[in-house]
């Protein structure tokens, strides 16, 4: 594979890195890791790649690499999001597969142009939103699929954090401060944009059911900000279901607490991103079940993306692992020809793409508005 | 103490009984338990009365209760939502102090009148908004006070319960279309009424924030219900606090999970009633704590309200009983002619009632309007 | 009831008098709180009592009250260990039933005589076991009499507590150096007799097993301290069940852990004092399963000793005032000279008090020993 | 690397790659993963190794690896326990560095044996006691060295698993009837060679203490087997701590529950391997800690071993990862000609694997003896 952003200190490129390296099966031999030449080289050197192969730009990389014999089998896109479209439509229109790093892109009209483009192209696009990743978020989507919660009347999905509380009486120079709050890279929305968008993931991915009409109130309570960090959103879902979705970055001392309850009439489960080993099930009047990943009684799925046997934790690497495995299974066969498998493939892709646009693009307006509830754009 | 309501087989009745017991100071000595005379002589008896204090309406009761030189200290309100003002009205008019169960009215303006005519006698009125009689309610509400959590910046109270999930799929003949669901005895909201108002009440007491506007979506699953039986609520508190309140009676397999999450500049807790003991204190750059009740270190409020030493646990009723603990506090001093202590009684007044009808108004209001915040009646 | 010890300020007498008012059914009416006439007295206005049926000696009190019409219809024994024997003696010899605190005794012979004098006589004799007045604990029992569990391979039992630490590194005068740990009062063992032996109560009572030998280590970290404050022990049943029976009060922050896990061949319970609602069920490949107290599908015993539905937490209190409810009905019989009901009563009798001081026998004579099996004393 | 044994289908050897692939800076190439040669070719072709440095036998690769100039830096051994000794001493031999899988050989004889052949050599010998590797395990240890927890008191460690509880009434023919239940390939024990030792060496390794005398029962509960399935023992720690170690296969429905908990006389600590992230400090008088991973209030080495920031959970497969890491820092340091860092390396060591061999051989013994204490080895 070949990497596009994610040098030296950035967190999200180590993850992307570790979560390809875990399996043996893909192998970092080129990359353009800064749009400064010079630091390029340096990560590269890092990485123990052939200097040939790193590169002072995207565009060459797409370029070149395309060229090769030998060219990398897909590009990982871990850039600022203001870049995710032309850099993602670059390697696309160079033949290359694509893994790019959540939010799809900067503005919700680039996704839908991206969606297009992936589309009348042949290569496989995938989105690492990566908490889908865990096995006992598939179980949870196995169940709802299997109909034993019957049907979906209530989902509450939250994600708060607090590790930008800091900066709510201080002198607004935090460490949140950086790219993400800037509307010229991360487009109009901090929070709903860097971690709601997972908890919306999150639903669609268990429930396969999409939002119809939304109610939000976006806040920025950092002062001086112009992006919000903290947003809580009324939710309609098509079918009649109802639901709460929110987020938060000053929600001091919670980690990264992504946690989902959906409600069914026969049943309900719950999972918490902290505790992703662990699927409860509770029942009207049944006593409450807890699934465990890695255990016979668990689902295919589940299983299939588990590394190894129960109560041997596994984590948020080896869930994002579980993207790039996904991924690779589709670009394997998109290389050898072949075609996908029944079912398909288990990753997020350019349409739920799309639909996280399309979740930034309605909360916003919605929290712009005296009107109720806006519709959500159709994804 | 004597009772109104609550004969045999009515569950609050029992819990108040229960709470009223446990400490060995408050005896039940008269009742008038049901508004057949027969039913409420046979209640009687199960509860050892002299049959001449068992009554046949409570307005027999308030009249000769107030007449006896042994008349009872205080009448235990727990009768259907629709009679709860003409019976406080009647037994305060007596003269008479009363603990009433909770919502206080059926309508909100009763409850203003209701207000009006306790602040115009000198009797005790004291409402059973039982959660904040819990230890570590109390301790939470300290920390509030004593700036330990800093600037509330975001409240998150939830109180799903999935009991009457049942009748979502069923012939609407389940149990939860008792009276709670009829208009006509609970007033204007079912599942606001019932539960929300305790998730609100629990806001009020640990933070003293009010809210300003909300924005709600009240729904009846149930088919043929008229009242709710789901809310979610969206929350501008006066101060600039934001957060979300809910509740729920269709939340399959949620038994009675009122949980709050109050988030501060400095610090942040939450508090789970089905693991009461426990105050979990979260901090953006240093361990967690979780405060457990009975220890040396909790404050003085929450530890006059334990009975026993750590980990023994405490629960529900010994909660209920803390109300009757701290009415009986007001109610002995207002006997003994003795004035309040300094700091005041610790339990759920006519005011609290007030505010909990206008969280039922506004929430009806609001669910029914387009507009996306309605102002909150003054309290 | 009448009452024995427990006067001011004495932690378990004030449990034993919430667990008999709880139910509004019991009203203490006569007492020898203290061996002291004028402190006996004190108390006795604390509680509202008749002048006439306080007393100066428990010996007073037995003959006084036998001799009247309206006499206790039981007496509760809240002394301090040595004097269980004795005061027990003289009640049952007077034709008084006995509510007894544990351990039952100060010797293992006093013991086994008690058991004679109470088998000799028709009058109930019942000992505070309290931990398993617990609704989820008669639960676990009822899973191992119906055979849920399969074949018992394996029990670990422990109760530990960390309120006498403080004593290790200081001065020894800290708060365990009462009488607890004086052998002229407490017996032989302070840890084992205080806490081991409700943990050995608690395996028997769920399971039903006996210990046929024991492996004990026993310790007296405090300074200066003639009895143990710290004991591991390994056990053999009968019947081929093996098992760690261990409690302590030197376990720095443990506040009042007992804990059991019983595993059998089909399946596997853990029960947690601390959180005494939920029984969590193991299943060697199925979703584990958590047993809530209150719910329709929790067993008739369990149902029949709880008192609010489910999630609304019961404790410590309601588990004690089990077993006075359980008592309460025996007694009821006795005076009203009906028979036991098919099953018998719930409560801790005196059998269950010659176990525990067997208990006790058995680990300090297995912690002196050179040889690695003691033999456990029939019970 | 190069790999001995864990060919295609072998769990541990699958993990030892993720493990060694995880950061990027080791790589698989060459391998002997099986005694028949065609099937070590097999596993040589899953791996994409160079067909030339997949070898037939373990003494073959020894041989020609250490002739190459690009012999590999270190050997993997995941073989079954009784060729332990004899690869890890052929490597040793040859010159070539070595990470070994526990426990460490057969036999307490070649153990002692292997300590000094490896420290007569200058080359790296690590021991995979993974559990080690887990960050907050680290944060314990040093919690313990800074005096945080007092003098140690008490020590509980327990390895409850349930995987083999399905033989016990079996045929005897179940899964846990494979190599490790033979004493002529696992030793003279199952359960406590192959997890007992795991959480004996998580004592020592958090609180550096070794065991002076012991008193264990193995049990056997599995018809027909010769070796232990579940082993409960009684420790006394050197310097007068005293504790408990236990370990079983039968206990149904536990996972893999290693779980320690350390008492002393200023605080005491307890961690789970099943929520691994999180390390609960208790206090006499404090509210409890909650440390978690990630945070920048924890200690240097627990930083150093993640990967993550807080609450992005890690697990298992990071912790194998840990050990792997540490022991690349010390062979890297070997083969460039460093000296050791001040404090040393962070992986267990061949005194390690003497001191879990001396676990075994003092169980067993102790096990069969009518004696109640037995000497530990010294270590």
């Amino acid at each position: 594979m070949g990497m596009v952003g994610g040098g030296r200190g950035a967190f999200i490129g180590s993850v992307h890195r570790m979560a390809a390296n875990l399996d043996g099966k893909i192998e970092l031999v080129a990359g353009c890791f800064s749009s400064d030449p010079e630091k390029s080289k340096l990560s590269g050197e890092d990485f123990f790649l052939d200097p040939d192969r790193v590169y002072g730009s995207y565009a060459e990389m797409a370029e070149k690499e395309a060229a090769r014999e030998d060219k990398i089998d897909f590009v990982s896109i871990v850039v600022q999001n203001h870049l995710h479209f032309d850099v993602a439509k670059t390697f696309i229109e160079a033949g290359i597969n694509v893994i790019c790093d959540k939010p799809m892109t900067q503005t919700y009209d680039q996704a839908v142009e991206l969606r297009d483009i992936v589309n009348n192209s042949d290569r496989v696009f995938a989105l690492t939103h990566n908490y889908t990743g865990y096995p006992m978020v598939k179980e949870a989507r196995r169940m709802v699929d299997d109909g034993e919660l019957g049907r979906i009347l209530k989902i509450v999905a939250e994600y708060p954090q607090g590790y930008a509380v800091g900066d709510v009486e201080g002198d607004g120079q935090g460490k949140i401060n950086n790219w993400r709050s800037d509307p010229n890279i991360a487009g109009i929305s901090n929070c709903m944009g860097d971690i709601g968008t997972h908890a919306h993931n999150l639903v669609r991915y268990i429930t396969g059911l999409e939002i119809d009409e939304i109610c939000s109130e976006l806040t920025a309570f950092i002062p001086g900000r112009e992006l919000d960090d903290d947003g809580n959103n009324l939710v309609r879902f098509e079918g009649g279901a109802k639901g709460i979705i929110y987020a938060s970055q000053i929600s001091n001392g919670d980690e990264n607490a992504l946690n989902i309850r959906v409600y069914g009439t026969k049943a309900s489960l719950e999972w918490h991103q902290e505790e992703p080993n662990d699927l409860i099930v509770k029942y009207a009047n049944a006593p409450r079940k807890v699934y465990r990943r890695g255990n016979d009684y668990v689902g295919e799925q589940a299983s299939k993306y588990s590394r190894t046997p129960f109560a041997h934790p596994e984590g948020f690497i080896e869930a994002f692992a579980n993207i790039y495995l996904a991924a690779a299974e589709a670009i394997s066969d998109q290389i050898d020809g072949n075609s996908a498998p029944e079912g398909g493939y288990d990753f997020p892709t350019v349409d739920d793409g799309v639909a996280g646009m399309a979740f930034i693009k309605a909360t916003v307006e919605s929290s712009a508005s005296d009107q109720k509830w806006v519709k959500f754009p159709k994804v």
